[in-house]
């Protein structure tokens, strides 16, 4: 079943906003069912989320306001990628931006999907260690708080409904993996 | 900052579609910034996403179709909370549907959204444990392939490149972790 893709018999924009577009699409699967999805269209070169680790072992995250569910929210700097940049160029600038630091070591964990049934966006994981202060100026509209945790505790920052976003989680838990599995001292 | 919320300062539709509304909202932050966002408006009661987990100690991950990201994606069964049903409710209706089981326990883990900034979207995290089959039809274009996986060997499913949603990996971490804290024996 999953050797033979679907056809995709049409695809046409039914709404469209500043942001975003709305594509309808028609698909027919291999055993010949017809289906038509809604979805959001592509429009970006995809995002970045970025797991800064300080020295001492503490992941930054930010708290933020957020317009879709109307509340402040714990978790970590993130951002387009712009025209030009590739992923880890964008990492460390959103975290510049964001957190006001720079990072001499960026790694990509992994890439992440939010919704594949109708979000066509993925955003890259990245780790950023051995940072440094730089600060560059953001598009936020008021002061981000900084919020330090160390990444050992990942079990209490669990405990907080304000980390809610399920791309943060992911990748705290990945970020933990991975530093545990390359034995890498924390921060450095 | 955060004991402040931002006023609203108007909310209109700007796009719709069959399954989607824009919505355009102008914020005055507490420094008296100004800004105007674009966010997709709640039109549902949420959604959950399913951990079964069986006697053995497997995972029944699901692979599909998905219209988004155009191309088979492994996760976790999921879906819409429909009206007059509660969360677990709903989970176990989704689990018949799309894996052929029910659960005799349903935990909920933890409540994580998608995006934040711009959707409302909220997604309950429930653990089904105590699997008998029951099958429900669903409303699947073609038949979904199931794919158990043992938890305890998490790490070499996060190898594979098909398991992208963020939800899906968030929810794999969380239940390994509140089975390790809980210490109930896999399954049962």
């Amino acid at each position: 079943m999953t050797d033979r893709y679907p056809e995709t018999l049409h695809c046409r924009t039914v709404a469209r906003s500043r942001l975003f577009r709305v594509e309808s699409v028609g698909l027919r699967f291999g055993n010949g069912v017809e289906v038509e999805y809604e979805r959001l269209g592509a429009g970006s070169h995809g995002a970045v989320l970025v797991v800064p680790l300080n020295a001492a072992g503490e992941v930054l995250l930010i708290r933020e306001y957020a317009a879709g569910t109307e509340r402040y929210e714990l978790g970590l700097p993130k951002g387009r990628v712009e025209g030009g940049e590739d992923p880890l160029e964008a990492a460390n600038r959103e975290l510049m931006e964001e957190v006001g630091f720079g990072a001499e070591r960026l790694t990509s964990l992994r890439r992440l999907t939010l919704a594949p049934g109708y979000l066509s966006h993925h955003t890259e994981i990245i780790l950023a260690q051995g940072l440094y202060e730089r600060r560059l100026p953001g598009d936020e509209p008021e002061a981000i708080e900084v919020v330090p945790w160390p990444l050992a505790e990942l079990e209490g920052l669990l405990g907080d409904p304000a980390l809610s976003e399920a791309r943060s989680i992911a990748a705290l838990y990945l970020a933990r993996d991975y530093l545990a599995r390359t034995a890498a001292p924390a921060g450095e």
